[in-house]
């Protein structure tokens, strides 16, 4: 297997409605495993206010640590959609009317319907690369390794598959689940032992509680299939002396 | 009513099940709302991996940055729940076993089933204050501005009321939502208009997609309520002026 790099991202989602609690982010998920069936591993996710500052701040802080950084949110026709005039100030860019984005809108809405709110959703940096909305016209845009995506969340699930192409991604992350009939407390001491002995493969221990019964769900990843055999082996081991029960799901 | 300043927290969300998307975190949401009825207004929210250096690095910058931190997730018995001695490294505090701590998990647990995993539960910053768990027992704990809860949402819902007293909010940030039957561009205008004349007022424009009709919630949020009902009149105005129909729901 070829040994690429790891290949990593970080994750900006911009909206006062997250920080409120009025709503529920899922685009850190959806984002999340479409990067990891890329080979791309998200290391950082910041949720931060509609603040011009805040937005220039973050988006120049973390596009410098990671390959690849996406924000979601701000990019509709209202004032408190920043993001494009915020990402343009990032980079030093000119911010105005993107002539491809123009041009798409004109023709996606009725003659007389492309009113000034809708020509703001075709301003981003002038020179922008334009990611296509198949869902309601108004693209994306990417500048450098900045991809900037709506926050609506089916707006923005159907546009990802439009830009795969553009990246590119380290061996995919593979992983594998372990479910058991158990508590953390009794499995803790062996899966550290298994842990210390194959740092390559990133365990991790999630107990759950379904139908009134408790569980645990180990999950192991890795971009190497062997490592995650091995672990997997030995963690079968100490399963059948404890006498665990493997159940079919969480 | 007397003028508090106003009171900002951060989160943090740690857990790699976050980031590779495995998860959906919903604890942001829960401890949104519930410090937004303290008065204490939630500014970042940060989700980073299980990692020692990152969790010492992120503690240590927030809780310069704000009145109050929340961090989620990793105080658990498995060798990934690593929060508590990170934190004792981030406050140069002591970790080891916290004498409160070892005796409420002692009685909760039958002779002879508090074994090592369950130990490590009652393993923190030694001077640390306990944050009560009536839900599996194993607490959470406070240092100085910093509060560690665990990652499962019905625990960390359970654990939350008993630490209310102890924070000091602002004035209650009070909201109002007006539904409307229209789409954002038609009354981006007029609403950019009526949030430049109230800037005390974060006024948010969120749209929604249900029982297949298009609508706009408009979200008004300020600490005085006099100012949200003067925002709410100027948006009556123009709604009425563009015949735009008010909705109940979303």
């Amino acid at each position: 297997m070829e040994n690429k790099k790891e290949i990593f991202a970080g994750i900006i989602i911009i909206g006062n409605e997250i920080l409120s609690g009025r709503t529920q982010d899922t685009n850190t998920s959806t984002l999340s495993i479409w990067l990891n069936s890329l080979g791309i591993k998200v290391q950082e996710v910041r949720v931060i206010p509609d603040t011009e500052e805040t937005i220039i701040k973050t988006v120049n802080e973390l596009r410098k640590k990671y390959n690849y950084i996406f924000t979601t949110g701000g990019i509709g026709p209202t004032h408190d959609d920043i993001t494009a005039s915020s990402v343009s100030k990032a980079f030093n860019l000119t911010y105005g009317p993107h002539k491809e984005a123009m041009s798409i809108l004109e023709k996606y809405y009725k003659p007389g319907e492309f009113n000034e709110g809708r020509k703001k959703m075709a301003c981003m940096p002038t020179d922008a690369n334009l990611i296509l909305n198949p869902t309601s016209g108004a693209p994306g845009f990417n500048v450098e390794n900045v991809f900037c995506l709506p926050g609506v969340p089916s707006i923005l699930k159907s546009m990802i598959g439009g830009i795969s192409h553009k990246l590119i991604g380290g061996n995919p992350i593979l992983s594998q689940t372990i479910n058991l009939r158990t508590v953390e407390s009794e499995i803790a001491k062996s899966l550290s032992e298994v842990q210390t002995k194959n740092k390559d493969v990133d365990i991790g221990s999630y107990p759950f509680f379904r139908a009134g019964k408790l569980g645990v769900a180990i999950v192991l990843r890795s971009s190497d299939q062997n490592k995650i055999d091995q672990c997997n082996s030995e963690i079968q081991n100490f399963i059948k002396e404890k006498n665990i029960e493997v159940v079919e799901k969480e």
